[in-house]
């Protein structure tokens, strides 16, 4: 690795940790304005956004994506007016910083108040998608934290557009310019020496594929907030309302199939599965998914004619992320819970059930992030859950689970008043 | 790496992982039995634990230590007494587990509950301190966690039957007995192995000097949480009760010099140095304390005929840990804290003035995980925050800042009811 590199990447890293200390205690006014400047100027430059991202789009890198991938890589007229609504969006939103979360007065006197505060400098590593560029610098700039953005190199050029604006927009306001900043290569070496500088970067927080999150969890030094994908699980139990388990079930899998909080298995009380299997299945074939079945579910369908195929012991801990269900038929409850804690991945998991100690017993039992009861595995969202924004879905258990908002962005610090203890 | 360690540690933790979503779920009670069983146990183990204390003591590992760490290591009469007081403490403790953080109701009807869960699985790797042992296993088995021990080669032979006594109070009370485990060598190759097993354990805390910290933060996949040392800052402004500066400067400096929360330097308002400084350096020096200043700050006790040393760079970063103070004037409030937040390490800092609006600026801008006025730096400690019980104080900003106690060894989750809603 050349030591101009790691220079570089080090001289930037202090100069967002300088800045982050500015930011730290700037009024909510001072970032709120430079949102609204950041949203104006993506309003008055959709010409050059455009061109950059075309010169993206028809690059190497570019046109060897996925058509998928190319699609998120795409901005047009419609995209940039939702990216500068999503930046207005974020000004309406409460500022975090300086809440105070506890405050005690101890025996002796002092008085200790426990108050939110930015996390400080924030790496962002994601891949090829302008949405990314521009949610995690606002949530970041509002939530009081300095960011610096590494996007793949399939996006270097609408990022460094995007990063010009919202430069612009941060000394249009008053506020430290290098509070939010990109990484001005996209060699492999810098992200490298990125995830090292652990004194000046306090946290990382990869977006994208498991392959990328994995990649940086394995070599940072960094503390890593992880955001992977679902395998997540619709139980109908014994007792469920027949309705309610179809409607779940086919909004869990279908509504969107490619994102984590979709539904990938589905299990049956086997008290239920003779009554209930055939009618759920027939309304997912219906849809368009295809169902991978044990062996009892399989006979099930069999007697009642709907087509289904024999599960592989890989599916039934397979992220299909499409319209594939993997089917099991289960003895009850506590299998189920079992089930679920083994073969799934803690992200969000359903009860359909009529009775509240079932479901009690379930979300007790089934350590996930989300554990729902007669509701769908896709509420598992910052805006489903009344956060205005999230910048992930964490799957970790350390510092934020499930739907991270502008306050998962913060850390806390004590501030304790005295009046001259000291300690005994 | 033999495949036989590999395969002891992953079915090691394969088996807490199993342990710790039995435990998430049992009631305090059992918990509790299982604690009191375990002080009972040590009081009536006194000869069994001495004995394994001493050959500990007299192997090769034990007599090569330094005094201090041997010392660390000798259990006696006494230290037993106060390792069962200890458990006993814990028991008076509230569980943490369960308790409703949040619950708000959607406009959809759905209700949403943020609700305090254990962690999981926590490893805690650890030197040749018994007392961890039994701090970490009881604290962990309090909050729901099954936990992972693994302390150095030093202390092999007392954790062996310490962790026996364990099994016992846990099988006694009904728990599962694999809820706290030893790794049974002391292979670093273990080490290494658990380190990456991120599937099964959730959470990684090292206990012991910087360098086992960072062995364990640079070869770790699974999250830690750090407890760096600290270099802690006690700036007198110009607007210090001189009474109240001495009182406190001695505490935060004397009292205990070889903690984390201990003072390392003081910065003076150069407004206030000509007076304050002679006085505070005096009562400073008839503690014992040595005191390594800058030029400005040298000339001054020059001139009062009182004994000093030049500092160098490297005492303006240093944690002495010893009596030994590093001493600069400042030209400002802002100086000060641009110092403390270069110089310092974010752990404890104090301003010692009268003037609020002081304060209120110093506790604001200075990004320490604790941050007090007119009071001493060692106060930022569980007990001292009424926590009851610490695990340690992190120097993390993210999960956990400052003092650790119970609640810090718990994650999240949410429970959602709903009636049938799905995702439009």
């Amino acid at each position: 690795m050349s030591a101009d590199l790691v220079q570089l990447v080090t001289s930037l890293a202090q100069r967002a940790r300088a800045a982050s200390l500015v930011l730290a205690t700037m009024p909510t006014a001072k970032k709120n304005a430079a949102l609204a400047k950041l949203a104006d100027l993506i309003d008055a430059s959709h010409f050059e956004l455009l061109a950059e991202n075309q010169r993206d789009l028809l690059s190497p890198e570019g046109t060897a994506l996925s058509s998928a991938a190319r699609d998120r890589l795409t901005l047009n007229e419609q995209r940039l007016r939702h990216l500068a609504q999503s930046v207005r969006e974020v000004i309406a939103l409460p500022d975090p910083v300086g809440d105070v979360l506890e405050s005690t007065t101890r025996p002796n006197g002092l008085v200790i108040r426990k108050v939110r505060v930015p996390i400080g400098v924030i790496g962002i590593i994601y891949e090829a998608r302008p949405n990314v560029t521009i949610d995690c610098a606002i949530l970041c700039l509002k939530s009081g934290n300095a960011c610096i953005l590494r996007g793949g190199k399939e996006i270097f050029h609408t990022n460094t557009a995007l990063a010009a604006l919202i430069t612009r927009a941060l000394a249009d306001a008053g506020l430290p310019t290098e509070a939010v900043q990109l990484v001005p290569t996209t060699d492999r070496a810098a992200l490298n020496t990125l995830l090292k500088l652990d004194t000046l970067v306090h946290c990382i927080i990869p977006r994208g594929g498991e392959s990328l999150i994995r990649f940086v969890a394995e070599n940072s030094t960094i503390p890593v907030i992880k955001h992977y994908t679902g395998v997540c699980f619709v139980y109908v139990d014994r007792d469920a309302d027949a309705d309610i388990a179809e409607k779940i079930l086919i909004n869990a899998k279908t509504q969107r199939p490619g994102v984590c909080n979709a539904a990938e298995q589905l299990l049956v009380h086997t008290a239920a599965a003779g009554t209930l299997l055939p009618r759920l299945a027939a309304a997912l074939i219906a849809k368009g998914v295809q169902l991978r079945c044990d062996h009892t579910a399989a006979r099930i369908l069999e007697d009642a004619k709907i087509s289904h195929l024999q599960a592989t012991l890989a599916d039934y801990t397979a992220e299909f992320l499409d319209l594939i269900l993997a089917v099991r038929v289960v003895d009850s409850l506590e299998t189920a819970i079992t089930t679920i804690n083994r073969d799934g991945s803690a992200h969000s998991d359903v009860i359909v059930t009529r009775d509240a100690k079932t479901a009690q017993r379930f979300q007790a039992a089934v350590d996930s992030a989300v554990v729902l009861w007669n509701a769908s595995t896709r509420f598992n969202d910052g805006f489903e859950f009344g956060y205005g924004a999230e910048i992930g879905i964490s799957t970790d258990r350390l510092h934020a689970r499930g739907p991270m908002g502008l306050r998962e962005l913060c850390s806390y610090k004590f501030l304790i008043d005295g009046t001259g203890q000291v300690r005994t």
